[in-house]
């Protein structure tokens, strides 16, 4: 299995890029090709393998860069030798089974959609988010990929979270919700109305409705909401993690000498609090319904980011989530047939 | 001044309203009415009042109530003497300046628009939420009370966020953010393409698109969205607070006796969290637009909520709220002429 890395995006790109993928390819099978600049790659590689002999990692040269700030359509459409495009066709043509990039997520999204294609009967890939809780984690999906959206699509969603929730994550029977204003049928807006319906007459394991409180709560594993919704979600979720834990700080500051011995006491906990929702942990969110593996990621991405997106990547090619997904989309009446 | 208070919703009615209404009464100077059964509140306050004489509480009897779980409409309209009813209809008839409900949102909504008309130019009442950030607070509106809205509506939203945020929470000029999924212009669906525009047109202090991590970092003062991502928004925060506060209680929990140290020193320090947290901090939400003024709270809400939810409400008719949102949509070019 090959999968193709994009070393040029992302914040600190090449350097931890590389760093990451040395650190995947050393405790996995996996032949991983990083795409981008070859003399600036190969330089990162020198520093970073550090004498092991890493035959699973090869080099492709790519001429072009696609920056974080520039328009995905106008990039992808002149930027034909862009390391994320070509890593993307790579997939599309059979060289490598996945594609990982954390460089500007709507070019990569846009690489992979118009690469790779969709799986059969998808009318609209999505991308899943995991949202930790107090034990394991929720996915969102879709979280950024469509701003507009029908409620077949929503309900297309519902599939592949439960397969992604079940293949990666480990859950046996995914309860999947629809994100909504209240609780009761009908509630919602028109789209969520319809959506309710389809879910509804679907063989996934549909809870309903759900509201806003349920997604860290635990009561359900997969969140479907359109895609603007889901953005705002996830960034909220980000901001607003750090904005308690920065009141806390604050707080402790407050707390004179007894408090600063219990943060002292407590630096251990914070250290397990911060880590066990630092996103960094999950290796980036999946494009679901490509028809390849394609995983995006924050530009910030850390190497330890990275060598776990590496391994998400390897685990969806190796469970055929992409087969799972036509599979049940049919199984529950909501593929779409080809015109 | 007259506050008419529904002493009959929420999950500790009556006992926990006539608790918070009669401090609210002790220390202000306004008349507050309880409106609802009337053995029953007077009984409470036998309870509450504790020899204190207080001409400035009085009761108001009403022989319905409506349920949490009952659908607002058909409430609304088989339930004339129910006590949000009443209450909202003392408004409406000039016996009372201001409403206040902590029962089932919906039917207060209702009761409040259909009794209470909307303020001369507003399209949509909307619902206005202080979300917490380390200093001071950013408002969410609309919140709840519009699940499908138009670009005016946002813009509306806008104005009537500056007002409240202005009068309410004390900020000179406040900055006035468009909630979407990216910053640059043109970003989002149709609705935030045009709300963009109009906003941008206004006198508003609008400084264009933000992102959902920008709702707590104190980057805006008012965040403008369509009322069912409001809800989800507001609703998430609640979940994803309680369950950091569970990471953290988890995490301490595994971390052996130094650990426990740390959590007992640092007892104060999370009693300053959560209070800083605390929704009942706020006192309630106003639905901004109807002509009168109108608070809602969470059924949850404690005595302490009460209180301060009478305040806001004597605040918002001492500081014509209402009269400054009609000029301020006139001046800024969106007020609807009538028909």
């Amino acid at each position: 299995m090959k999968i193709a890395v994009d070393a040029m995006g992302g914040d600190r790109a090449p350097a931890d890029i590389v760093e990451g993928v040395v650190s995947a390819a050393l405790e996995r099978r996996s032949e991983i090709v990083l795409v981008g600049h070859e003399p600036a790659i190969r330089a990162e590689l020198a520093r970073s393998v550090n004498g092991h002999r890493l035959d699973n990692l090869s080099v492709r040269h790519a001429s072009q860069i696609i920056g974080m700030g520039e328009s995905p359509a106008t990039a992808y459409k002149t930027k034909k030798d862009a390391s994320m495009v070509v890593a993307a066709r790579m997939v599309k043509e059979g060289e490598a089974a996945a594609f990982l990039s954390v460089g500007n997520t709507g070019a990569a999204m846009t690489s992979a959609l118009m690469e790779m294609g969709r799986v059969e009967g998808v009318m609209r890939p999505a991308i899943a988010i995991p949202i930790p809780r107090v034990h394991g984690v929720t996915i969102v999906i879709d979280a950024g990929a469509n701003v507009d959206c029908r409620p077949e699509h929503l309900a297309q969603f519902g599939v592949m979270g439960e397969i992604y929730a079940q293949q990666i994550h480990g859950v046996p029977n995914p309860r999947v919700g629809l994100l909504n204003v209240g609780e009761e049928e009908g509630k919602g807006n028109e789209l969520t109305q319809e959506a309710f319906g389809l879910l509804k007459g679907s063989k996934l394991n549909f809870v309903g409705n759900i509201e806003g409180r349920d997604i860290p709560n635990g009561s359900v594993d997969v969140v479907v909401c359109d895609g603007f919704i889901g953005n705002v979600v996830l960034k909220f979720a980000e901001g607003v993690a750090l904005t308690i834990l920065q009141i806390i700080r604050e707080e402790y500051r407050k707390g004179g000498p007894v408090a600063l011995l219990g943060a002292w006491l407590s630096r251990r906990v914070f250290r397990s609090v911060k880590h066990s929702m630092d996103p960094a942990t999950f290796g980036g969110a999946p494009l679901l319904g490509v028809n390849g593996t394609c995983i995006v990621g924050h530009g910030t991405s850390s190497p330890r980011a990275i060598r776990n997106a590496v391994l998400v990547a390897e685990k969806m090619v190796a469970l055929n989530v992409n087969g799972r997904i036509m599979d049940r989309l049919r199984e529950c009446n909501l593929a779409r047939s080809r015109q």
